[in-house]
């Protein structure tokens, strides 16, 4: 970094480069938006960018994990508020996937033809933290349902968590996966995966 | 056309140009293989290709359909000789996976970087033959188990035939879901989705 910034400083503009990002992404889209927009935009000198991200994608990553961390906040709260049986299971998933595909900014973000140029950019321990990430948050929650026996013990809570991660790649694909059937097949892989996680033993 | 060509004539040329693609993309990948290779190694001039295909993307996506057929065909020569039940039905969705995931051609294409470039490139119609394609050869075989009694009635033929495709466009994403999980997490995947297919009525 060019210049020395405290911990609060750092702090204050890593939240306004968010800002900026979240804004400008959302007017122009992902393609449009360069480090110097982002950096005007949060009122640094551009230099001063890379001190912070290694690259708009890193930036455009974080934003969707920003997003993301709030639908898993909802998520966890209605499910605490649910009953731990089958029924509950499914809405979670099927919620999980209504945030996810109605969140404008994981939407223009994912939806831009260059989401595979940004994971493709990002360093490899960016992506491994977004998975413990998700690890960490939902492997309490299945192990739950698997205590309370809604869920088959069978398969082990870590891999039923990179299960549902993955079907989250999907969206990517509206497109191959034909946009007039998209919405029912994602419905039916969703209820059809719950209907095969329940505990019969 | 720059040049008439009989039918027979046309088919050979083809023929030509898909060998002359599988043998490039086997040796250098898909990136390095140029219009003007095709051509040389099909022996015609290099303006004749676009009388055949829009781009090479649309060759290379042909070499995966061939392979496609190849790999149905097989899919369904084996489940013919298996009695209808809920163990073939998950032999039929897992040997698929392996037979999609262990073709060199497919892998080689699949896993460019430029996948996404090549289907963005496709005319509509193009993905909508192969859409069809699946649903043609699949639909019959899905009927089949469902009149069995193996797999529930409550869902349509057509969106379990959609749903199975759709999972294929996962082996696209190797490095998101995670080197070393990749493989229990689809073998995962799939037995649910067969374990929820299954009719319990």
């Amino acid at each position: 970094m060019p210049k020395k910034f405290s911990e609060a400083e750092k702090n204050r503009i890593q939240q306004k480069l968010l800002e900026s990002g979240r804004s400008l992404v959302s007017r122009y889209g992902f393609k449009k938006t360069s480090v110097d927009e982002l950096t005007k935009g949060a009122g640094i000198a551009a230099g001063t960018f890379y001190g912070f991200y290694q690259s708009k994608e890193e930036l455009f990553f974080e934003l969707v994990e920003v997003e993301e961390n709030r639908i898993r906040t909802t998520l966890l709260e209605h499910a605490a508020n649910r009953p731990v049986d089958k029924e509950s299971f499914k809405l979670f998933l099927l919620e999980s996937f209504q945030l996810m595909s109605n969140n404008p900014i994981i939407q223009q973000i994912l939806l831009t033809e260059s989401f595979e140029a940004i994971l493709r950019k990002l360093p490899p321990e960016r992506l491994e933290r977004n998975y413990n990430e998700d690890q960490d948050i939902l492997l309490p929650f299945i192990q739950k349902w698997q205590t309370a026996g809604v869920l088959t013990k069978k398969s082990s809570p870590e891999l039923i968590v990179s299960m549902i991660r993955s079907l989250f790649l999907l969206s990517l694909h509206k497109r191959e996966i034909g946009e007039a059937v998209y919405d029912d097949t994602l419905k039916l892989l969703i209820t059809t995966m719950a209907n095969g996680l329940f505990a019969r033993d």
